[in-house]
């Protein structure tokens, strides 16, 4: 307890990580989806399980819902069945991937019925987030084309920005809108959002509650992700975190599982820029557990962010700093990779156990019955996935 | 005419690229597989679109099948049907990827249970080609881990070289093994049949007749394929060849069309390494046509291969060795190029004509009314995809 | 010429790309800088090797010169020189990163003198634009750090803005500052400004006149570099290109070398979006001739760009528009790559002749003494290079 | 001290890691190198440097030699300098990228009397090794090309197979030959070792003294590096690491920097295939401090190797292999990063003191006069450098 400050604590208290209710169903690749028993079968047994995360991690008191795949008739009974568990219902995600109208271009798309109806939907989100008591309406767009010529992507630009006003204008005054950009996947030539710039430039037209979703697995190789976190921050436009971690393309691990020190220096630019425990930026899971347990995934994700940003709170700044003005190359990087080196467990672990909560999360869910429960429980229906 | 010389005329006529029967099928990504319409609903039909592309082209005299997609009872009957239509049974694919036991791997898998059926599989797949008259069994592993630690992936290789040894020793004398290699996808930390080093060294333990495949779209960002296509040749090792073009990851699209280039300098290494024509280096597609059409998006692929062959064969060797042996870049690098902007294309349409071809199989194909007949027969039944 | 029409070849005719003196004298990598018979010693020596690519092109109209390594005393004496032989100065490149003072940064220093030095050097650069009637202050910072820790990114962000407003604020209302991104290289951990939102961003807080620099090889591995294009120009803020190609990083091989496609890609989105014969958009090239000769290379490289800008020309836009807006992916493409696909050099041969031009430039300079010449008489002094 | 059995420990204590003299000398890339007070200007000088960190760390027994950058007139003096202090002299690095006969080519060269000249030159490296007791001659072979056309890549290729043949004969029998790929630069399209594939192709025609070097830095983006290195082991052809790290090309930073967790990853394998502590493998260092002090970077760097060996050394193979038997993705992953995550650095420290060495030699160093006697004492003279 003693490595870390009371501020520093306080900190760490405050840290919350919203799960997405996609997590908690089936996902794959375009290989193969493999199931799992226990699986949920519809969005209140997806809530459940993002509670059962936050029981046992104090870490994620709040679930992303995706539209369609969790759209229901009763929103009011989701957001009380929620309350009940706990947790709070977060972020909407908007869907324009999966209808057959879609298949080339939806915000962005040159027959006006049908961007028209992409917009709707998205109109229709926000009807949800009224529900549902959302802030945030998260705009991730597949579009884009496959092959070089098969659309003019300039004059997609302008239709974008034209939909995106239209949505923005209906957002309410205590709501956001966060749009992500993606490299490439699933348009194999062009992606419509492809970088920070492009989402930057489009939402700067917006307005100040339009902002950027940074999505850690999202960009080409190499991309040094913290400067773009630094500078979005600097910019005043870092909306939100999809968390996730990769080693080739946009592979959904979890998070801090493929570069821990990656996710480290990501966390030291959120902290030096004023972006932990600011409500402007919401830190949000994206992931896929293709093959490992989901619930216990989730856990682990939220504690691989919780422990990184105790390691990154470690970090002395006076000596950093005096060793950066110094242009003391190594002794700089001594004072950044002490903090990172830092095993902070045993002290996070005694903390936890001093706020009611289980020392060991992952363990505890072990322990607990609830898997085999809804094992058994959950028997017939369809399991969810991203299809459903 | 005069473009070619009559033997070049001669290497061309000789060209032959293997359809796979699943680019008839439907295909998309992770988010979402598009249907058409006139999809084939069984192996029969997609044999029959392929024989038009063959009709359309006189390039395309075989057809790859997907073991268990492809699979029936009646294999002669399917050879006839092919044989009816001008066309032969080719590669046989197995698949490792879609069974519940396969989740965590097949050939490698440490579960001997499951090793072995993954074995049986594959010894079943050479029944097939007992009975298509096929020559090869192509092996694509998806197999690895998506985490560090997941998996022992040495013992794996061990595994892998033990069962590989297991279905070798099952072929027929006429018969041949060639091993795919793929960087990443579905597993996204590690792939146990990675990179070119990996299937030679696997393959060299085997004997003669088991080759590498090389995937044009399986390899890391910057990969200079050619460079593998002559080294594999020099090895004797290189056994056939997957085509297709990415701009990102396996992005599966149509050959040539991301980067023409790169088809040209591979078919360059293709005839310096006496590649081409020759019957133990099998050519053969392997693409996704996720938002074009199929049966004109596989009529486009194997004329890109016959143009850019032709390209390639209008290199002036003499000039090209003489400037490269003095060395003098520019030189080389222009005869180089000046095959590469050479436009062939009106001297291969009036070469087709003159056999008895469409001088333009695209617009043949457009004109005739194959695709109307298809949409209207291939009523009710269920497309054939990945999934099925 | 019946291939163009005369609006195509108005176009051509008008087009200018405009050649870096470094570019005739020796460059390297860190393993070696092999030297050249003939290689220039001064920027007299320079120019008058541009002007020869200019004699026998028509397309290089301008030289851009870099501070310190073309300074001289008498920039009128250059200008004149320069004009003397057809050609005009160009562009102002500045340096930052040969200093000892800069080895920790230069704009971006936190060290007051070292920054204010690095501005003075960019207000002398203005001097020296003001003295060669250039227009165009190109700002290509070499600034970063090799590891994480060793500086804090986001206080160089906005030291840089303070300097670049300083130099801005210097500059005649008749010039321009544009600012160059790199993704990586000198540094290798973070670069100061690594992508095009960054520059996008800082140079949006300066002023009309300033503008981003994209330079072909400062991007990562399969950035969509026409994407950016697209963008930069709808944004108003694309300033000038660097024109070079890359298989892997900042190779700057011959523009068009590596892939054509990808350079035809571009200039279609440079026709598409306005920005050809633009006066807001600055063609130039910047190589390295590591192995070539310089001043064929030269030619190569302007002749690469003219050929592949008459390509993109002769795109049939009404079909394309046509089959775009059906959604005809395949029929689209096979608009696009027809025009990449024609054989556009026998008829800007004839057009080169008509207009007094040498059909082939290349053979041209083989067949002129201008190599012997200045082999003969450029003996004794110190040959130009980086060092300077 | 409890961290470790004694078993480990004992693996501990017999860790030697090579320096190789270039780091002690000044290193830049092709903007820049930046010189710096004290560096060596002799061969001497850099073993008395490398002895110093042997010294503090009691890790870094012996110098590789690179030819020429080393040559002197008595290397029986050189290594009586050496073991004076402590160290011995190892591995000896040709150099066939700087005579202006190698612009071309070497090893590969079409001409037989450069070729015989490069052949010559490792002879004359094998006479160096006999007269310092080396073992190791280390092959990095810059050769390539920059364009395509430029050269023939398969008969380079029969070339280097027979120049490495001359070579490997004139071995003496307690010698070896190792060779080392990459993936690029300097040359910028084909580089005629650019794989593992290609190495180990190579040396595997030469004999069982011919083994492979892996430089950790020479792989494209996204390489499993750990699993070339299990495959190296496995087939028995891995010779020795180079280590460094690299956020984007061949960077040359501190092993460890980058991505510790790939280091960890490294060692895990390296020790799951017995390669710690093996004779046939040796450890390395190749790095560049453009920006950092040298000695404190050494030193740092094999800190970095000992400290993430020991995290290796920690991992609970029983948990492991359990966890990996059953699947249980989540189980192996924490056994596996629980190793990573354990601070082992106040246990070395402590064990360090009990072995007579500094707890911490990066402050050892600091507080010692050594930096201040080599800048006081190396003035005047031609510092040490790549170019020397």
């Amino acid at each position: 307890m003693t490595l870390f400050s009371p501020e520093q604590l306080a900190t760490l208290e405050s840290q919350s990580i919203e799960l997405p209710s996609w997590a908690f169903g089936n996902s794959g690749t375009r290989f193969r989806v493999f199931g799992t028993e226990g699986t949920p079968r519809d969005v209140f047994e997806k809530v459940a399980d993002a509670a059962e995360v936050n029981r046992l991690t104090g870490l994620a008191p709040s679930v992303a819902l995706h539209i369609p795949w969790d759209k229901i008739d009763d929103y009011a009974a989701l957001r009380r069945h929620a309350e009940d568990l706990g947790v709070a219902l977060g972020t909407v995600n908007s869907n324009t991937f999966q209808d057959e109208d879609y298949k080339f271009g939806a915000l962005t798309h040159e027959d006006d019925r049908i961007r028209n109806k992409a917009i709707a939907h998205h109109l229709e989100c926000i009807d949800v987030m009224d529900a549902t008591g959302s802030r945030d309406l998260k705009i991730w767009l597949a579009e884009g084309s496959n092959y070089p010529g098969q659309t003019d992507m300039r004059s997609r630009q302008d239709r974008l920005n034209d939909s995106l006003r239209q949505i923005y204008a209906r957002l309410g005054e205590n709501q956001r809108l966060v749009l992500e950009y993606k490299f490439f996947e699933p348009s194999f030539y062009h992606t419509d959002v492809p970088d920070w710039g492009t989402s930057y430039a489009q939402v700067a037209t917006l307005g100040d509650r339009a902002m950027v979703c940074l999505d850690t697995g999202h960009h080409a190789p190499g991309t040094n992700i913290e400067f773009i976190v630094m500078q979005l921050l600097r910019l005043g436009k870092l909306g939100s975190f999809d968390f996730n971690s990769r080693f080739y393309a946009d592979d959904d691990l979890i998070v801090g599982a493929a570069d821990p020190f990656q996710l480290f220096r990501i966390l030291v630019e959120v902290i030096r820029g004023g972006g932990l425990n600011n409500p402007d930026v919401a830190f949000m899971l994206d992931q896929c557990h293709n093959v490992e347990a989901k619930i216990p995934g989730q856990i682990r994700s939220v504690l691989n962010v919780q422990e990184m940003t105790a390691r990154a709170l470690l970090i002395d700044h006076d000596a950093l700093s005096a060793a950066q003005r110094a242009n003391d190359v190594l002794g700089a990087q001594a004072v950044f990779m002490d903090a990172f080196y830092t095993d902070v467990r045993p002290a996070l672990a005694e903390w936890r156990e001093s706020r009611g909560l289980p020392a060991d999360p992952m363990a505890a869910y072990a322990a607990s019955d609830y898997q085999a429960t809804i094992e058994a429980q959950r028997v017939g229906g369809t399991q969810a996935g991203w299809g459903a």
